[in-house]
């Protein structure tokens, strides 16, 4: 990939640069924070004609290697007001690679209200006017019609919903799938910088282009093979996740006590099985019709942990339903019934908003007495509105921080004002300090410590106790922006934890096609340097060791049925960055 | 003044303790700076038990020293996240002082959503149930009549109205003042502190106490006389203020073209006349019945800057009229009419809410397209929601900064998320430095550059220049934390600041009280110290120089008519906290 494109949306210009040596073997989250770092002003308003937006495949993408078909967008985040790097599936990201583009920097904003298309093919780069039928209100599935009827079914496709025009910080970014379903960038409201460039769909074509160039291919073949058996052979990757989608965890997480529920008062909840991801499963089998319980959200995924989740009588829904969406919903905030959850679902993603910023935001809305407990219809009633947003649909889009301040509560489950997801960390230490530190905000995907302190994939960790665990969480958040940076599912790492050959794959794969030698402790430091870049700019933008924590109530709160609390001192914490 | 008083709302507990020794010399906001900064953890959450509030009267009040009646009441704030300190006029600060009470520290937080009164007299401090009538809803002025009729009409009150109760971000503490209508510590949303600790009211009863003793009367009633007489001679705070009051300012400062309007896009408006000081005294004038061009908020007080604002038929509607609420809702939201901001000005009185947040936050949702431009219905519609909060309520009750978020807008006047006040820092850079460095986030009452800048009072610096602005905010500010501490008005400053004798008759005050020896020098000394404690309470809360900024678009977006953005670069803001 040697080609950076950059979109000027105050001046309409685009241009086609080289790519500075730099930024050569940098790729996904390595190279979105590296280019904000470098090019955006740690203090700029995130809305403002001073932030930029980055889209990059990984450095995988583009090839035949499994499940390397993620993207990743990098942007100042208006809900953190910190770096924001937020990955997706659907077929972006190998399109750009295909076109040879290794990244995608969007900046400026129009002096005029408009929205704009901007399309890319292997000959230009174009800015044109929206259409009208797809602004105003109109929801993400339709726009993706109407915007495939416009440029062809087999484009890629970024776009905002309406929440995103509206620039309401829990927009995100949506990305269409394989069949023109909707993968997000979900979380820290990067569809708000997207609608403020005036951006409101950039179509990717590929036509006429080859498969990503590689320079050992036999090597790469080889290597590809043995990290496919990897992932085929794991238990978890190879037949959990397809079977019961990532909803299989709703069972685990609250067996383990660990299941937040009720704005994070109870780790347990009576009705798991109403909502678990064998229930999931079943449900789509009996209805038959266009469920689907194992779905790819991009080419080349041989984990296959999307669904489609279709109603009684057989119609779609939605996909890429997942456990925290489904644990915001069902446990946080109490809503009992599998379908209720999936209408909201499926509203969220046409709106275009975050579903765990705004599952948590419901829950935190009902403990403000905003919306009644477990009340789903009152729920979708409200993010329905956010196409055309009332100001209760405002507030809730608005995220759980300023939920949390407009009900007066100190009750709020947010880092950096990102709301926590789908595992207490009480009883979870591992994954509390991951939320605690990640240069992201909340976020369970920035250091996935489940995995060793419940699913014991990886490493053996107690839970329970603090023994381990900033070693751990340090392991997991530098193994993590490495994998990022490869264009690779962070679900790899299921398959590869335990597995060195499966683990050696994975860069044998990148050596084989860029004619490196990169060893295991190559790929440690890129992970190293991608979280000093992003940590950087945090503390350029006013971020301290202060925002390193958890909340307070968690402190002195103690999570049923282990009655724990977070007793992680400051300087403990303080220690995961010790680099 | 030899007791703190300590009342813990978790355990009911009251407790009476002897001051310190190195609080003996501290008061008003020196003393509830150094308070929070020791007692409260600047990580806590505003509203969680964590948090403390602290009331304190200056170092002369109680005595017969002029204008010394303001109290100051000091917390972590819900809306800056920082530390905060507000005072008022009212009864309240001289009743303290009368009892022997140098400070009144408020903690814990009921384990009930019950609401309580403190009640103090010389013998005892006393949690009561609140009375239903006062609650849920009920507003500020009427609350005040029935605790009268309950606590008798002479004792002092402190109060919050609905918004307290419901904790929101920009609920201030009302104060009964002489004729039991309403004063406030309004800025940083000290009522939602109050609200959280379930205290409605605090009630004080001075009864059979004695005027605060002073060790050398003769030198004390010298001093005092030589310090009125300076307030007195002088030509704005012996004169202006009480013929026009605050609102003097409009057409000062429309003339000079700093006069932010319709959020912040233009610097003079064409209707000034309409909200002048002038319109607002001759109004007053022609109106009879209630009216009243003049009037002191507290006993004491020679320079008598407020008024009482009556209705077309002489019914009093508001008291304490200032300029920044006139100016927020007449200039920067577009009320023309200033009736109709009377009447927004009584409600959010009557409510419980800052008036400048709320008039900017207005402003700004102006022009995010939540209420129309000029729209004073609309306005004064939602400002009486915040009884009983709508959605919408609760969103202009957020403040400046959250009805920034939720309308997807970058051009938010704010400095630490609290809204930036009645004078634009473009083209007048002193009062910027001030905004930007002050650790209680956009205040002009913490170093009123103003005055040099505009008024030519205590120094003569071009508005519109650099030069000298950074020197002269520091000396303002440390002055004023000075000041602040002495229980004094902030408005004697124009009386001293040409006139030594004036200046050195304050200090001969409190060293006539004390049997000290303070200087010139110690004062300023006072002064730097607190704002020491205050910026090191911000820095272990998380804040850097990061936030010491203000919004980015006045760096590139000119106002007119002098067409001037902000230009101080960060080193040199960074020059003014050099101590």
């Amino acid at each position: 990939m040697n080609k950076i494109i950059r979109v000027n949306m105050t001046t309409r210009e685009t241009r086609v640069e080289d790519v500075p040596d730099r930024y050569a073997m940098l790729g996904g989250r390595g190279l979105t924070s590296n280019i904000v770092n470098d090019e955006v002003k740690p203090t700029c308003h995130p809305l403002g004609k001073n932030n930029k937006i980055v889209l990059a495949p990984g450095l995988l993408s583009g090839t035949s290697a499994p499940n390397s078909g993620r993207l990743s967008v990098g942007a100042k985040s208006p809900l953190t007001g910190g770096i924001k790097e937020s990955n997706t599936g659907g077929t972006f990201a190998q399109k750009m690679a295909r076109l040879d583009i290794k990244a995608l920097i969007i900046e400026g904003m129009p002096e005029d209200e408009e929205f704009y298309v901007i399309r890319i093919d292997k000959d230009e780069v174009i800015i044109e006017d929206a259409p009208s039928e797809v602004l105003d209100g109109c929801g993400n599935y339709k726009a993706v019609k109407v915007l495939n009827e416009r440029y062809g079914d087999e484009v890629g496709m970024a776009l905002i919903g309406p929440a995103g025009e509206y620039r309401l910080p829990s927009a995100n970014i949506s990305f269409k799938d394989p069949e023109s379903n909707l993968r997000s960038a979900g979380r820290g409201g990067l569809g708000a910088v997207l609608g403020s460039k005036g951006v409101k769909a950039i179509v990717i074509d590929d036509t006429d282009t080859e498969r990503v160039p590689v320079i050992d291919l036999d090597k790469f073949r080889e290597a590809s093979r043995v990290f496919s058996k990897a992932l085929l052979d794991h238990p978890v990757a190879g037949e959990g996740l397809a079977e019961f989608g990532t909803d299989v965890l709703v069972n685990i997480i609250n067996e383990a006590g660990a299941f937040p529920s009720y704005n994070f008062t109870k780790g347990r909840i009576e009705h798991a099985d109403n909502i678990s991801g064998e229930t999931l499963s079943a449900t789509i089998k009996e209805r038959e019709g266009e469920g689907m319980v194992s779905h790819a959200c991009h080419r080349g995924c041989v984990i296959r942990c999307s669904q489609w989740y279709a109603d009684k009588q057989g119609k779609y829904i939605t996909s890429g339903f997942e456990y925290e969406t489904i644990w915001g919903l069902g446990a946080d905030a109490g809503i009992e019934d599998l379908d209720a959850i999936a209408y909201i679902d499926r509203e969220m993603d046409d709106v275009g908003v975050d579903s765990i910023e705004i599952a948590v935001a419901i829950a935190t809305a009902m403990e403000g007495g905003l919306i009644p407990w477990g009340d789903g219809k009152a729920a979708l009633e409200i993010v329905k509105q956010m196409a055309e947003p009332t100001p209760m649909a405002r507030i809730i889009a608005g995220g759980c921080a300023i939920v949390g301040k407009l009900c007066g509560l100190f009750r709020v489950p947010v880092v950096k004002d990102q709301a926590i997801p789908a595992y207490d960390p009480r009883p979870i230490k591992g994954i509390g300090l991951t939320y605690a530190t990640t240069p992201m905000g909340a976020d369970h995907t920035a250091g996935y410590c489940i995995s060793g302190n419940i699913l014991k994939i990886g490493a053996d960790i107690d839970p329970l106790k603090k023994d381990d665990q900033v070693e751990y969480s340090r392991a997991m958040q530098i193994g993590t922006a490495a994998v990022d940076s490869t264009g690779m599912c962070l679900f790899v790492y299921f398959g590869i934890a335990d597995n060195p050959d499966g683990y050696q794959a994975m860069i044998d794969m990148i050596n084989a096609q860029y004619g490196t030698a990169l060893t295991a402790e190559d790929v440690d430091k890129l992970g190293e340097d991608v979280l000093k870049v992003e940590r950087e700019f945090n503390k350029q933008a006013g971020f301290t060791n202060a925002h390193d924590r958890l909340p307070e109530f968690m402190e002195y709160e103690p999570l049923p049925p282990h009655d724990v609390v977070w007793d992680f001192t400051p300087e403990e914490i303080d220690e995961v960055f010790n680099f």
